[in-house]
């Protein structure tokens, strides 16, 4: 590690932070294990970024986005002092290695292009001055998608309303970006504005972010918040339990359609049924205007291990089948309102998409 | 324990058993434990029983009607030579705890009812020949389970199609019952015809019945299973990946609207969006025609640990709050046919409910 990325230190006002970018090192909340233990994983190369992000230390689409830009930097700031070949070609190995780490959310990519514009735009500088740079870039991402998330959450807030009951699936909070969360952004701002709303979190298996982030991070903020398994649902919904469901979403495809951790699809499909409102909050940087549909998205297929049991403990018999796709696809028709940081998307389609990219 | 009941042994053919009457004793598999350990649970008083049906070491609507049945079989044993009076007195008491050990599935208050008929039939016999006859009684009812189940199995396989991908949800299998099951015994049966069927089963958060026990029990038959979480089921089935959906019941109204595993219902509205079949299996004595409709049904609350966590190992954060319904309620409307030992009834309402009670 050089001097030179000692001194920037990413920063949020939110009292759960992912990533921590400081000391020239980006140290990642542990969520594999919240919340009974609050462990730090420091990295210090991109590839003890990739290994994060395969091992989920970190997870959320934003989040890997920008701990992928921070691997960046890193590799960057490691090679100060070598030729620029070296340079170019450790920095290639490492883009490519961030890459392959997960395939569905499409923040990565994204986060990865924004760096390569970077590198880009460093020319034949020094490699001194090109890590600086890439350091500067990574943390102006990071940053940015801070002040994107309160836009997505001062949008979406306006579609929440007062004693709202509200499911989401997964967690897409602070813990899955750099800061305040796209669908718990959405129920952070409308509990800032004085709405006295409650949040559902459905347990999320087989990884449990439901269960173990969701409800931490809201415990956290004194939101309201009562778990329930994903098999409980549509038993809610039946019983006037609850108003609206707000998710995340991993890759946006061009025509609307979402995918979003495993289990939302479901939950669309009940929502329609009971004829609640099912809304998707995501930051442009999760819409990939290159895949035409949801069927043209990669869906991720985990290890068996996560099915079968939890953290080292299993259940299942052995030897067991298992599916484990890590995501599903929510078709378009059944979203009533996309929330990005350029205000509220009703009924999501093709022409709405690209509206969304077009100047103002 | 006294030397009257000591002959009588129930028996099945099928390789997993979960209740056996053998030298005066119920002797249960603990579901609790499966499929890690195989454990007896010994139970020798009608209050060990409860306790067993309580705490789900054994569970499934006609396990536990059975298991109440010899519940009550043991207080009698125990009781002879007692006067008439502390019979029945103990044995008021017996029905009374055995009664409150469960709330949803109806199976449970119909063995009762049928072992309060038999001592009604004792009239002034002794008590050790009215603890004789409640023996016979119960093991009676337990054989006249299994051949229940067989008859639902062949009226079932008849709705199966060769090559069929089926999805069932919690256990409704030979654990789940005297043996050979209802939703699983439909599926024996059509293997057993030769058809090469495979199954998913939905893991049936919190207690994970599919995990543990319907994919335990299938490969006990060499039954093809593929292990999934419940926020899988839309997933798959909007790939394609499943024909069918086939789960059993606890109670079923006189509408037709079915009691069974929180899930359960979820499904239901997903195969209806699928345009899947949505089979339930279950024999008579989990129709309860004294209850008009669903929403009369009691949904039993049970201990939010079960959410928190699995088996002792708890990973939701401390002092959340939680949901833990442990079953939900599917509109008649939405169950394709249901599968009784009197055939299939297609598109079951009050009328056809009411027709199955009719002498042919």
């Amino acid at each position: 590690m050089t001097a030179s990325t000692g001194a920037a230190r990413s920063s949020t006002t939110d009292p759960v932070q992912a990533l921590l970018w400081r000391d020239g090192a980006l140290h990642l909340i542990d969520q594999r294990v919240l919340p009974l233990k609050f462990d730090i994983v420091r990295c210090t190369t991109a590839a003890e970024v990739a290994a994060a992000i395969r091992a989920m230390v970190v997870r959320g689409a934003p989040a890997i986005g920008c701990a992928a830009a921070f691997g960046i930097a890193l590799e960057a700031s490691y090679q100060v002092g070598a030729t620029r070949v070296q340079f170019d070609s450790a920095l290639a190995d490492a883009f490519a290695i961030l890459a392959g780490s997960r395939p569905t959310a499409v923040n990565l990519f994204w986060a990865l292009d924004r760096m390569r514009e970077s590198v880009a735009a460093c020319g034949s500088a020094s490699t001194a001055q090109a890590a600086a740079h890439l350091e500067t870039a990574a943390v102006a991402l990071f940053e940015g998608d801070i002040a994107t998330n309160r836009a997505i959450g001062r949008a979406g807030a306006a579609l929440i309303p007062e004693g709202a009951r509200i499911l989401t699936h997964c967690n897409a909070g602070a813990l899955a970006t750099a800061g305040h969360g796209t669908a718990l952004g959405v129920i952070r701002t409308a509990r800032d504005q004085g709405k006295a709303i409650s949040v559902v979190a459905g347990e999320t298996r087989p990884f449990l972010q439901g269960a173990r982030l969701t409800a931490w991070e809201l415990m956290q903020e004194k939101i309201p918040v009562t778990l329930a398994t994903d098999g409980m649902a549509g038993h809610l919904m039946r019983r006037g339990q609850i108003d609206l469901v707000i998710v995340g979403a991993d890759r946006i495809a061009a025509n609307g359609d979402v995918a979003n951790k495993i289990g939302t699809y479901g939950l669309a499909v009940l929502a329609r049924h009971h004829r609640l409102p099912f809304y998707v909050a995501a930051p442009l940087s999760t819409v990939d205007l290159a895949t035409a549909d949801g069927d043209a998205i990669p869906i991720e297929e985990r290890s068996g291990d996560e099915v079968t049991g939890h953290a080292g403990v299993r259940w299942a018999p052995a030897g067991v089948a298992t599916f484990n796709p890590g995501f599903d696809v929510t078709p378009a028709a059944l979203v009533t309102a996309l929330i990005t940081e350029k205000g509220v998307l009703e009924r999501p389609d093709q022409a709405g998409i690209a509206g969304l990219f077009q100047p103002p």
